[in-house]
């Protein structure tokens, strides 16, 4: 049997307020030895593009069996549904409300299922912290080897909400054009552009000669660290996500280029 | 015999500082196998009556057994004591400062120990850092099994400090006032003013009528989820520490309301 | 055998972003019985002197047989060292990039082992989160009983980088100067000035009579505890990590006095 005792907890609930350490409480009451990891719980408050990307690029370092819990959920005490998803030996429990989009493009989905059934939930549900009352009782029930086909009824995965995610395209100019996505803490500037998509717009030999620009600014090449530029220089690198990311060697691009998630990058091929 | 490996934290440290981290090594080093939870670490620097809605509100959701160490204690260093209380199957390990005066209106208190014996404390004890030097290590004690009349002679619960906490009440005009005692994350006002208060002073039927004013603005009504008012909406909720809220559909209460802790709220009857 | 489940992580990643959680679920893979303590994650980014003195005064209330990992790395993918250290029954992952220079001081070291065996790392290892791909799995398989000599060839400890930290001087005029190195949640501003520097400048019967300058302010005298001044008022103290410090009694010295980091702390003798 799969072990399922590793619990991740990723919210918009930040840790001054008292919301996570009550979540952790009620997953304690139900599977005392449940093994629980903060991701984040600084997800700008229901910003459910931010935490698509970043559950897609954490889950995979974690052991199949992992039970892992997303609350950013606007609607919550609407009647948005709450899913089990599994997918590569992973549980997700999520809202439907579109956060798990990048997880189903990843790879086929093993079943999801529709959380309905109360005797798993706290005894009394709330309509403002389904976190407590809902998701971490029954994160908790899987973790002990509860089946996720006991906890309700499966539904077809076309039936999930979905983000229209925006994706890097081709402008009519031939460049290939993308977004910053999220800036981390050390200003580093993550785009939507996939080392993949890269690969596909410029042969390898050329990487050295493209072009990134970045509102009115220009960086050429792409660089294989951080320290291969001086220090305080601008670098354009694939970074730890597998993303396109622009930063500054021993400082922000973040400040150096004064950018701001939703900016527009554009890579233009060496003539 | 009751599991109390569970321990949890509530501080003012803060977590960019090493106080957290030490608190959890010395823990550790007493009974390696405890669990150590936070619950937060941000607790506005030396204020006792907003860690003690917090606690308040949050040990319930742990398993019986559990010990809660709360370290908000402006006067470390003097002569006030250090109490374990037992209440409901929890114990609390507190300043006497007044931060257990919440706690204690909850439930009759089983018994409180004057913590003075030095053999369950570090060897060594500061003047400045006694989370690391007795609160610690008398916590991890008890997680290991010690029973709490071991730590010191029993005092009474009439001697301890208690804050003036200030209760809602009517007004001359017949107005139930509360006031804000906490903001989230989220921008949410929440309030002194309990469910209990609020069915006190109005029948469940007039709820919907029911006027609530913050400064010179008027909600009308209690709402039963945030979506059930438009996106940017204003709307009165009981909240999750079942509390009477103010909130802001997708949005902030603090910002839409220009609001702080401190402010009053009044409740007005329907004519 | 010594226990070395516990492993601690000292980083200046942040808790906005993945990178802490990646970490854990990397460790959790290789050892998924860990213990895994965060220290802090706010290092000031990339400052190695913060760093340095954090882990000095940290990992002393850890069990012997702790694995401390300290990813301060702005070095990351160049061609600088990753080393694991023994001292005094600690284990420590450290860049060669001078931040283990107090540790260093602190007593023998019993072993260092440059890691260059890619058979412990990530499969692929990136040059931009080297604290993924190298120093999380080399810290769960040391957890796991693995001999740190099995994980490299060992080099000398004259050979790794040392930062020249300032440490205190006698100035011309005979007073005693030190820096603010740190300043905490509460303001408290903590100096260079260890406890045992202060006694060879100063016998224990005039400690009273000290002149503390900070700015153009002077303090007057080593008080016992925080409340042996009025409240608002300021004072110098032995802090908890033995180092003289500056505070406010319920306030903070960094507001009274309008101090930064770096800022000079003279202590001058009574006539």
């Amino acid at each position: 049997m799969v072990n399922r005792s590793i619990i991740t907890l990723l919210t918009d609930y930040g840790i001054n307020d008292e919301y996570v350490g009550i979540m952790k409480g009620v997953i304690l009451s139900v599977n005392p030895s449940a093994t629980i990891i903060d991701i984040s719980h600084h997800i700008d408050p229901q910003d459910l593009v931010q935490a698509a990307y970043l559950i897609k690029s954490t889950y995979k370092y974690f052991p199949k069996g992992t039970v892992h819990v997303i609350v950013i959920d606007p609607g919550v005490g609407s009647d948005r549904a709450i899913v089990a998803l599994e997918m590569r030996g992973h549980i997700f429990i999520v809202p439907d409300n579109g956060v798990s989009t990048l997880l189903m493009e990843e790879a086929e989905v093993d079943s999801i299922i529709r959380l309905d059934d109360p005797s798993y939930f706290l005894e009394s549900v709330s309509q403002t912290f389904q976190g407590r009352d809902i998701f971490a009782p029954v994160a908790a029930h899987i973790s002990r080897g509860v089946e996720i086909n006991k906890l309700g009824k499966p539904i077809d995965q076309r039936d999930l909400v979905r983000l229209s995610i925006q994706k890097p395209f081709i402008s009519d100019k031939g460049e290939l054009v993308g977004t910053v996505v999220s800036i981390d803490r050390f200003g580093n500037l993550i785009t939507n552009i996939e080392l993949s998509s890269l690969e596909k717009f410029c042969e390898k030999s050329k990487e050295k000669e493209l072009k990134v620009w970045i509102g009115e600014s220009k960086i050429t090449g792409l660089s294989k660290s951080y320290e291969s530029v001086s220090s305080q220089s601008p670098l354009v690198i694939i970074g730890s996500r597998g993303f396109l990311e622009i930063a500054v060697n021993c400082g922000s691009a973040r400040r150096h280029f004064m950018a701001a998630k939703g900016d527009a990058v554009r890579i233009v091929l060496p003539d």
